[in-house]
């Protein structure tokens, strides 16, 4: 079996690694950045790196790139495959890029997966063994992709050990919001104002815990991978900062009325999420 | 040595425990809730329960009560101290504390004492050995104690492998506000957002991964504990807020705008917390 994978980061680095190791594949590689790509030979992520012109010889190709070129990647990639061949994506967000690839004639060649797999870390230094396992899979509109390409690709995510549920589109894009991208932002937000404050950073040193460490953690991640996730998942992380935004000032102003009351009441309602966290899987 | 702890939830009951380990001390405990005064004898927390009136006989009183508190009972207990006793606080905020006690007549056997430690659970049961361990202490206001009260917190919290730094209350109230107290107000509200999202709690068990567990964690913190220190430093914490606010705000409207080199710009800069957070202790 033959895999090509376009974009070789953390994602797109480790599902490559796991191909070889777990599934014996071959695995090509493609990446515009030729530095990450040489640097993917050396590393051993990838066998040879090719064109994009070349992956008409692949069995599987995946697209791990930001998801602002998703779209016009799929239509190109879907253009140049074999006839029997199958492309899926890893991508954060997903309506516009199941909307792009619509009508595309090898459209049921294509499985719109996201895994919930990923660190702080990016490029493909980043790339690491085991980051799937355990893990949740989410396969888009099911149903546009013929039954062969989805049995190909939960062959790989479950050699990968993920559990994989299936979501419409649209409704992916719309819980990951909160679920996902809200989180970025939360935590880019907080360690931006505390370093402007702290212009002094000895104080960050000094008095910072874990609990700062576990909440601003996000604020490490990739510029080049997240500012295209929110732009195309505007619409719903707009409603959901709306939203945070909504409450932080409603809890502001408990602090700013000293309403004792109100403040554990909201913050013992929050506490349900420790239940909510034990039933997510590690 | 005999040492009374008042107050015997995660940071009064861890440090009974070490107290009694590392050092060698009698621990006396006293907690107004029965129940977890009990269960802080079952397991081993403190030799005995005592009340508040029969703190006098101690060497050293510690004081582990909800912020809102610690005011009062720093008063009444150096009341009650013999000459050469000292009481020091834990708490997480100090400026009013160190005003209220400031004109006592034994203002010299006081020290105002802030461990950076702590875990997002609460009461006797989550008491732990080894929580203190490599992290940062801190000592409000040093000049206003004997060198001897600060001489035996030192010796304490020496042995517990603390780092121990030396701040002005004031400003202490201050720097916290952000490194500390700020993050868990973004964390209940992250919860809060996603909890009034997802009635179907299913969809978090599934779509949320590491990253909003992360972000997220410090929302299982103890309403009892957090809701007098957001009072308490009142100021401070509104200042951040709407520090963060405006930040949030901000960078909604680079989104809505679909300003991606904004957006860009502003995650490389506070990328840089990546650097200070190898800074910091762990």
């Amino acid at each position: 079996m033959l895999v090509t994978v376009i974009g070789l980061g953390l994602i797109g680095g480790s599902l490559a690694l796991e191909l070889k190791k777990r599934l014996g594949y071959t695995v090509y590689g493609v990446d515009v950045n030729t530095a990450n790509a040489q640097k993917a030979i050396d590393l051993g992520i990838v066998d040879r790196i090719i064109t994009i012109e070349e992956v008409g010889l692949s069995d599987i190709v995946v697209l791990a790139v930001p998801v602002n070129y998703l779209p016009e990647l799929a239509n190109k990639v879907l253009n140049f495959i074999k006839k029997d061949a199958i492309v899926f994506d890893m991508g954060s967000t997903k309506e516009k890029l199941c909307k792009t690839v619509e009508n595309h004639e090898k459209r049921s060649n294509f499985v719109a997966v996201h895994p919930i797999a990923g660190t702080e870390h990016s490029g493909p230094e980043a790339a690491i063994y085991n980051l799937f396992d355990h893990k949740v899979n989410i396969i888009c509109d099911k149903e546009l992709s013929s039954e062969t390409a989805v049995a190909k690709v939960l062959n790989i995510f479950n050699a990968l050990q993920m559990r994989t549920i299936f979501l419409n589109s649209i409704e992916h894009d719309k819980h990951i919001a909160y679920v996902s991208h809200l989180s970025h932002i939360s935590s880019f937000m907080l360690g931006k104002t505390v370093l402007e404050k702290e212009k002094n950073e000895k104080n960050i040193f000094d008095m910072a815990g874990s609990g700062f460490e576990s909440t601003v953690r996000l604020a490490k991640s990739s510029p080049n991978m997240w500012s295209p996730i929110f732009i195309e998942n505007k619409e719903n992380i707009l409603s959901s900062l709306n939203e945070y935004i909504d409450n932080l000032i409603t809890f502001k102003n408990l602090i700013l009325e000293e309403n004792s009351s109100g403040l554990q009441q909201t913050m013992k309602e929050t506490n349900h999420i420790k239940e909510v966290l034990k039933g997510i899987q590690k």
